[in-house]
């Protein structure tokens, strides 16, 4: 068994981890900490967790993560990479589900997250953990950046297409995100605008500004480009894609809609069995058939994604990509990570149905 | 035209009243005070209003409401008993939808609302704004205490049975209040339980421990029951009544489901003719037909109050009671006080239809 | 493996007991039957069933079920009873969700569901599958009457004290029942008082000239008082209960408000203890602490009921009971069933945690 | 006072019109008809209009509708056609809110609405009901055809750059919209898609291989583009854009992001002044200054249309359109067409202010 720690179970992303976590086979959660509650119950907190822990939330030190194999830092942004290098000279891993390891630019980290970086050689170490496209790095990896929810969808739901890069299937600087997420993707934040009164029977679009997701999808998008023969030459013109976020009245779920115009390469090729054949051995990635219609609901409280491809032009390929915000998204990719780096099955603990209705 | 003053109007009491006055025949809306947004516009605020007024927020100081003949207090309670005197002596009117006006038991405030009252000689010239019960002294009144949301669904759900006091009609130590109330209700504050993501796909009791209109509830009853030839006897019993709220997800509206054991006299009645026969004359209240089902949505956005009646068992009388609790539950109610005030008609820039769906 | 079929998998019930048993580690899903559907794949009607099961509807024959250990009627009532003894015949088990099994007095059952009872004689051998009352019986049945939602949350709310009937604890004839139900209760049924656009942000009562949960709930309190010394007296008492079902705008989830006066005998005892001890070693009824108020969303997806108790007044208990109207109100209440019919674990396959947010 | 009469009003659109047009100054609501529903009252299908009006439905035939000024057809496609000639005969102009008089080509119509065009020359002589576009000529039309709710959005969000196409600011051909709706949109339909147990707390595409609404906006903005110095050399590109509608968890409201690529011209002009000119003086087009997020809730009940411009890239624009569908959308939209062909104020009746929360 596996000894597990959380630090900042109090949010979202953190009760998540614990509903995964609880009933996973080989994996045991030991820790919990939290500033803020220590002492308290967690079942106090979050009563969906009645008889499933009797933990207490506890100051968040480093005797207190002494002894666990693998920390997830479900936390805000910053916090992982001050308590990285002490918990891996102890010998324990990290995948961090904030931004800390995500952005491999420290000077771009900055500018989005208005810290510098502490820990730059760290980051380098550190491994992007999108198992779909770095599994082996994984495997060996001692600190995960987990992904961003919205850069999951998006590099997800262009990876067969870019790997075939050297074929130059796409034109980059035509990409249109258009994506929408459920409230829940915010965080468990007292903010005005997230209330109920607020949020529901609502729909806007938010950080038209710019997201902090966006150079997290253009540094994916370039990577995955850059792997192939002429990857790098579109690598660069990710950086005139346009990500616009909105926000729906729900409160797992997200739904990216990817607009791309096809090359005569693009146009000339089946797309839908580039995506059949590219994932037909991905446990979690579901490529539905032709002209289907996906819903956040068939994923809700499940670590699938599903995409499904239209060609609403012929020069025009429409991505649309569904995800649990917060399995996939964020804390069953998270596990599904463990899994590799531990060479556990890689579906162990990840094999919920979807709740629906 | 009146010239009208809102203090404190970045709840939702306070954008409630915006919408009402800015369309009132009679009023025109000259002063938006609030501490924290002073200087920003109105509409940059709630964008609803873009359009509809010009108006910037304003300190609160009793310069700004000088001027003003009536003034709404949509402020957390203790400001408006604070501001009163002053305002009363340069010849202003106060409607205050806080609480400070409406226990005329001061320890009994004291209790419930954590302050003491400055103003109890204000408090007891001060009238209790429900006009279906005290229209008349509402007409002389220099000072309103708004009822709260609850207790007019209550007040109204049972004022035809009290009227009638002498005969006995009900056992008030029976009485149970099953109240339902959307989210707007707990006002718009950053709360962590009011968010979208606790506050959606979800029901529970809330105040189970007591809630502050508990005791508001127990004087309405009293004080209407007390009306008639042998009230008083009755009217200490509602002390015994049970009143237990709930959190629906949805933003507007409350639903109320009163229980009460009916003596022998009021089961020999017809209640629905008495209902009927009591309200043919309020412009804001609807007894629905036997055995209608009411729905919150039917009043959402307008100032009705609709009631259904259904004898459940031979002696227990069920009533169901419907209104927006912004609007019969706050502002509505509160303008329609003002109307009563100044001699306008009672139905002035409030017969809006309900918006649905 | 226990092979198991399910008649009429296209409702809600139907899909949640997929759901349940595709995960179920000692029963194979081997056949589901559907009039409308057949030949088509489960998962190409709900897409969240997609890689988690291959089975295609089939036609509700005695062929198609013969070979299945236990069949579940997920169906409109009057399909099960129809179907009954040639599957018994053949050494099937059933368990029916609908209402065909649950009312022992067939004039009541005709009254209510509008049709005659064809089977009295199986309906006579035939269990009331509430585990938590009748075990052992269920253990050695070979039909199971799947109790209905709110006949769950009330019994199960109520059992201990009738169980102590002999002391006389509560006055049955004051029993209140305000039970507030998500809109999946009602069936996916395309009916227009269902559709989003009515029944979303909305609060109302349905049902209110009568409940076909009503009989059940008589009889299934009037079962539990009579099997204490002096319970006899208690029973036909019930008969004088309010039961009064809202339509609530959340998905999932049940909860019901049971207010009920306690006797002298009834005051005296400590309520929150003795329902401690009665439920301490039930798997899926949780007890909460004194003063706790329970959310729907706490047992979204899981098997689990949660209860917590009120004194709102020195003589009236307020029991606040919540469940998943899905799982413990219908499918994972009849895999509980299951799995004791058939010596298994009765908690397997249903130890999945609450999704929450 | 204008006699006016509704063909369908027991939809949405339907019971929109008559929250409308029961509080408008000019017009008096004298039939509304409906095959199914005659001879029952319209309060009570409809229980927010008790108080409001005493209408009873009547059967649709050219009797009742005699001596209407104007007559509303909020019916399914291929109603109005049939009765178009003869209430012109008597005199009685006509406002089709369904799709009878939308597109001018009868081919087109045919293939989209699977029925032939009976009336080719009243389609010639009726005016498209897009006040911003049409006004003019609406000033005099017997028949408008109202535009549907999505094409709407579209039109008012591009007609300032298109109404200045001698200068080609933007290349039609690269035209993207995605567009959501709220539930409201799909009608008053039982349908299990519509249900709130399936389309709450979810959020998909649909119309995925092609929307009705798609011919409209082609059509719509190829005829605004055409009246321009060049425009018709852009009008027939529009025939290449990309329309993806969406469904959203929510009754009202819609919400279109339209991305379109601007020409070296239309990237040096200033877009927002561009707008702020073309719409100073239209009563219901609200445009938001720089970097604004509009949301539908800002339009709640009212005939708003908002619209905020993005540059997202140097040569995309962004424009975020938000409106009421079934205000703005379709109902509004129509009583406004109404004010204009009799000559009444264009706001009458419109000024209601958006509900929020």
């Amino acid at each position: 068994m596996l000894k597990v720690g959380i630090v900042g179970g109090t949010g979202y992303t953190g009760v998540e981890l614990v509903r995964l976590l609880a009933r996973h086979p080989n994996a045991q959660l030991t820790v919990l900490t939290s500033r803020t509650e220590k002492g308290q119950r967690v079942d106090q907190m979050f009563p969906s967790l009645r008889g499933v822990t009797d933990l207490v939330f506890s100051d968040n030190t480093p005797e207190q993560l002494a002894g666990c194999d693998v920390v997830f830092f479900a936390t805000p942004h910053g916090v992982a990479m001050k308590q990285a290098a002490s918990l891996l000279a102890q010998g324990t891993k990290i995948i961090d589900l904030a931004a800390d390891f995500r952005l491999q630019d420290t000077a771009m980290f900055e500018q989005w997250y208005g810290m510098p970086h502490s820990e730059p050689a760290l980051l380098k170490e550190s491994v992007y953990g999108l198992p779909e496209v770095n599994r082996e790095r994984i495997k060996t990896a001692r600190i995960i950046g987990n992904p961003g929810c919205y850069p999951t969808t998006v590099q997800l739901g262009l990876l067969p297409l870019l790997k075939h890069a050297q074929m130059s299937l796409v034109i980059p600087e035509s990409l249109i995100i258009d994506a929408k997420s459920g409230v829940s993707g915010a965080g468990r934040k007292a903010e005005t605008s997230l209330l109920f009164s607020e949020a529901s029977d609502n729909f806007k679009a938010y950080g038209v500004r710019g997201h902090r997701h966006h150079p997290e999808i253009v540094q994916g998008l370039a990577h995955i480009a850059a792997q192939s023969a002429n990857g790098e030459a579109l690598a660069e013109k990710f950086k005139g894609l346009t990500f616009m976020p909105h926000l729906v009245p729900m409160i797992r779920g997200m739904f990216s809609t990817i607009y791309i115009r096809l090359t005569e390469a693009g146009q000339a090729i089946d797309v839908q069995r580039l995506y059949d054949d590219c994932y037909k051995n991905e446990p979690f990635i579901d490529v539905m058939p032709a002209h289907s219609s996906p819903e956040t609901r068939s994923v809700r409280g499940s670590n699938m994604l599903r995409i499904a491809l239209h060609k609403t032009q012929p020069d025009l390929l429409t991505v649309l990509v569904v995800q649990d915000n917060l399995v996939k998204g964020a804390a069953g990719q998270a596990v599904q990570n463990m899994n590799i780096m531990f060479g556990l099955d890689e579906t162990a603990g990840l094999m919920n149905v979807a709740l629906l209705p």
